[in-house]
């Protein structure tokens, strides 16, 4: 049973609001840890939303300005999900106030803004992760363990996607709550920052380092109007990039992301090819993994399905039986799970903001290779 | 926001009981509703796993006597997660209490104790359901509504199978925690009761009531030690069940159940085919369902795999985003949610006691056909 | 290279005629034999299109009465590709005239007819074989393999459908050239003779003989016009069918058959499972085979996707390359390979008349089960 | 039926000699056409192999100098299956000799070679095409009309990759036969102009011209033995490359080909994605292609999978039935149909040279980008 509170200050109430919200209520019923998250605050702008969404998931208390919530003593944890020009300012604020901070992805919205956040969390020694939550697909973990094993020998190849179709209507505006995406002063980036930021966090994590890459980014809507403003103005931001990379190891990247692959909503897809073995992966199926096993008898050699639902799969045996499926959801429960354990025998959980920059740092020479047409190096 | 506390009696700790929990923890954070559940007391033999399970899920007491807690003045609603085999003395004794009844599936063991539990349901009044949760899948009630709405014209056939492969091994006890299912006099009946049951259950709903069937029944594993006495015993349940039905409707009905399909785990798939359309879907990828619309232009016309994520596909435009999945769990939270705003409107949410009294007595008819080699009649 | 000229005497111009001769015509290019088919002559009763068949496939001459056919002197071979009720007519004035006899299955109509055919050839002591195709699709052939060799060790269930939707407009007539498998004079049978056929023959032929069966049959559309005489008649087919069975090995057994499951165009499905093992395969994704192998690392296993194009997979090496797919009528190309084979080694290709017999019975006890309710022994 | 033979002088006996050898003897039977393919003479330098192949085959004669065939009078057309580095002089002297000139492709090792194939061709008059086989898959035939009539509105995205994994094998000997794509002087390039020329010619075809380009390529193994000398010497070829493009039109492109992508065998994948819908294929599954259509209704979206093996898709009333396959071979059937379609009506079938070159050039581009690591124009 636990034997420690955790006292969570929750900035923003928006999606990522409530995905980690849930995690935070779930995870102790489910994994066995020494921590406790206590839904003590809920903080955002508007007074009335923010009481209403503290009263629907249990948190304590309402706080409308986060200035106030990061010097509360009685928080422990502050968790930033609001657009990511904020993600600095309250980072930094808050690992000053000795909070732990965890922040939703990407870490910044560039890699200045990152290194300074990295630097705050350091210097006041505090606890701190962003939440890429792909890692913590039990899929995922799997195809990092086999990987960390050596069962696929050298690695030659790396292709990821993450392809939406949801800006393909002129009329989705830019800015404002729910397309502040799409705005460049809020977001930094466009799909870069957002959705290849999931893909390169992820092959980095199992297959190492990325020494340089060349990019191709595209804006297919050249204005939109702005939610909040109602002027129609330029959009800054890339509907679409797609990368060529080379890994230090020297297997070939290839990446890709946009929202105007109609049919695709959230579909990131992942394949590592080795020697001896390949996996495939995608959000869109999420509890099958694709493995290639060149080991096996040649008539019977295939791509076989696993379904990662057994009891000794990563993070399964907590849930249900084999053959029933978990969710996108889930993967919130890992990674606080895991960050709460890491916090318990002092084993830092993937990703700290140090190693996330390194993501950060892959998407600003993505953005700058898309502007000079030239390979950028990583080293 | 809720205005109404429902004080919940939760009896059996198990995987239904942790499922059901789960529900009642989650349901007023993602839908509006007037009820809210409240976790007031655990119930099991075993005072320190009851305590434990308490402690752990956020029940405020523990009881080790069903007796005891459907006697309690500040529990409104009793939820039977034990085996079959108690079904009906507690639904019985909690109706009589005028406490809200529901239970996890099968009804009872067979169609006299159903009985037994319907008239004191509706003796005492109170409202009763029983979790018969893979309704509440989107997918399954998608294809629900499409089919009510009369897309498919005519229906000529509907097929249904649950296949499980968990029982091949002979060492594989009877009896006890985990393998009650294995044992005739705590379940009633084999993969009849427990995973045909589903199929017929939905099946029904979907398409109308069963006028005959013939069946065929089988135990491969005849002697089995039992896990409490320790003695090896005769075998009394059914390891799998083929099923022909004729439905009133006058469309062919075929249903199989097995725990000795290997490979596979909890794969309920059901198949519906009308004049003009049909539906496929499968418990193993939950989240699509693939839809034939004969109505389309004919070169494009084929199986459309949909992913039922969207904000306009039953219970999702409470979850997430589209292209992001959800669970097994969540069939429960959609379920529980249904059953608090039945209460509040005074529709019951289905399957009431009555309603699933009806897939017990198919059981039962395909029990009895199974043994005498003849058409049962249901009419 | 083929050192023996095999002059064929083909019977019939329609599908099957077209899909045999191509096989004749295909097979020595790809296949290493001793025996080499001469498309000597054609047959059918239409002069100016068998007289145009023959000059299109390259069949030296053309004929009107397969009676003056089978008497011919320079044919050696004859093969029937008509409707069913000109079988067992032919194939004896075939035998007699100490020819060579192959048939389109099924065998015959009925049970009867099939035994006078089986006594013709046998007391003329002529090759025979009947075109069960689906036998030499090389995923079914591998799989076929990997059961004799053992690795599914105890054999539990054994299920087949073949569904079709290409009936379901009550405008479509009955009798005549292409529909003429909807009048039961000439067919038989319906989806009996015409489907479930096909997977009551791999499934003896895979997994034993069938010890009894309990069926379900159903014609959906009562009366239907006489392409030919133009009458409105009633229906004698059997427009779907379902079968449960037991297998002489004790597994289970579930067959269906349809033309009335829309979306499902030529959906021949088979499984079978076993202790150890299972396999899936359908004909619509005919160059792919699913197998589970238990034995397999619990982690990694899973449902294999075999794609059965390698040279070490069944005739594979004769065609082109890995990952390189075949088509439906490699299969009769695959056939006809086997059944030269056989016969420059005296072992004949199965299936033989006589053990398309078994099949046949099959079929007739699946009608008299359908019409009486009642579980008929094959025995 | 046919009026008009066709002399064919085939050059080459491997792979592609067999494929198109298959198609000239198949094509009448399946399709109505003018002119008839006649299996003139075979040419290659082992004089008992031709033999033996020519025999095998049905070919009339055998040469052993491409030189003696291309001057015979009774050849009305040559058709080259030989490496790559045979294609200009070979096709260049047939020209030149009024022979209608076909080649396997690519056209030829660069552009500077298929330059002078092109004036050739032109300057002679005679028909001419490249054996891009894959558009004569019905279902990119289908992709292909589906575009041109509109359906998807604005292209925002073509992607196409080519993976197999037969090379990985340091043993994998260069040069000889079977193996001479490894080895630069014979194939010009290696996976460029094997794999990725196959995916530009269709991308090309269905969505214009591409504009610009960069390209990575990568060579893994970077020393083999010559198949025929025996030495060890350095790798030419380029094992692995991947490309960013524009198209003309404005949309993305991504390409990539590899031989070091385990268990991926001859994976031809291509998608594309318009406004209003997207087309997926694979060549693994040749029968089917994906299809979004955004105009659906909303819960009845989805991707559908269509078998297009009906009598409305593109070649496929000239085969089976519904829902029976076809396979890698037919591609080329369907190619020479239109082929000698187009040279009865006066209409060439494409690509002819001149179209095929523009693929070649995109090679070039890919190969100098890969070297440059710089953006290559097209312009």
């Amino acid at each position: 049973m636990p034997t420690k509170a955790l006292n969570i200050g929750m900035i923003g109430y928006g999606f990522m609001g409530r995905a980690h919200t849930n995690a935070y209520r779930k995870v102790n019923a489910f994994f066995d840890l020494d921590y406790q998250p206590v839904l003590k605050a809920a903080c955002a702008r508007d007074k009335a939303k923010v009481e209403d969404f503290a009263a629907r998931w249990g948190y304590e208390s309402a706080e409308t300005d986060w200035k106030t919530l990061v010097k509360r003593d009685d928080i422990d944890l502050i968790d930033i999900c609001v657009p990511n020009d904020l993600h600095m300012e309250i980072a930094v604020a808050a690992a000053k106030a000795g909070k732990i901070v965890l922040t939703e992805k990407p870490l910044a919205r560039n890699t200045k803004e990152g290194e300074k956040m990295v630097a705050a969390v350091e210097k006041a020694g505090v606890a701190n992760m962003v939440w890429y939550n792909y890692r913590r697909m039990p899929a995922v973990m799997l195809i990092k363990q086999v990987v960390d094993e050596g069962l696929l020998g050298r690695i030659y190849h790396y292709r990821a996607n993450f392809l939406q179709d949801w800006t393909i209507s002129p009329d989705v505006p830019q800015g404002g709550p729910g397309t502040w995406r799409l705005d460049l002063e809020a977001a930094g980036s466009g799909v870069t920052g957002d959705l290849i930021a999931h893909c390169v966090d992820t092959a980095m994590w199992i297959n190492g380092g990325i020494a340089n890459l060349s990019a191709m980014t595209e804006t297919f809507v050249k204005k939109r109007k702005h939610a909040i403003t109602g002027k129609v103005q330029p959009v800054g931001i890339d509907d679409a990039a797609a990368v060529l990379a080379r890994f230090d190891n020297g297997s070939l990247g290839l990446f890709e992301s946009t929202r105007y692959a109609r049919g695709h909503k959230a579909l990131y897809t992942l394949e590592i090819n080795g020697e001896h073995g390949s996996f495939m992966w995608n959000l869109h199926d999420l509890n099958h993994v694709q493995w290639f096993d060149h080991r096996i008898e040649g008539r019977l050699r295939g791509w076989t399905s696993i379904m990662v639902t057994d009891g000794d799969h990563p993070y399964l045996g907590r849930w249900w039986v084999p053959g029933l499926s978990i969710g996108y959801e889930h993967s919130f429960v890992h990674q606080i799970a895991d960050f709460l354990e890491g916090l318990a025998t002092g084993q830092p959980a993937s990703p700290t903001f140090r190693e996330a920059l390194e993501t950060t740092r892959v998407c600003d020479a993505i953005i700058k290779s898309g502007k000079t047409g030239k390979w950028v190096s990583l080293g």
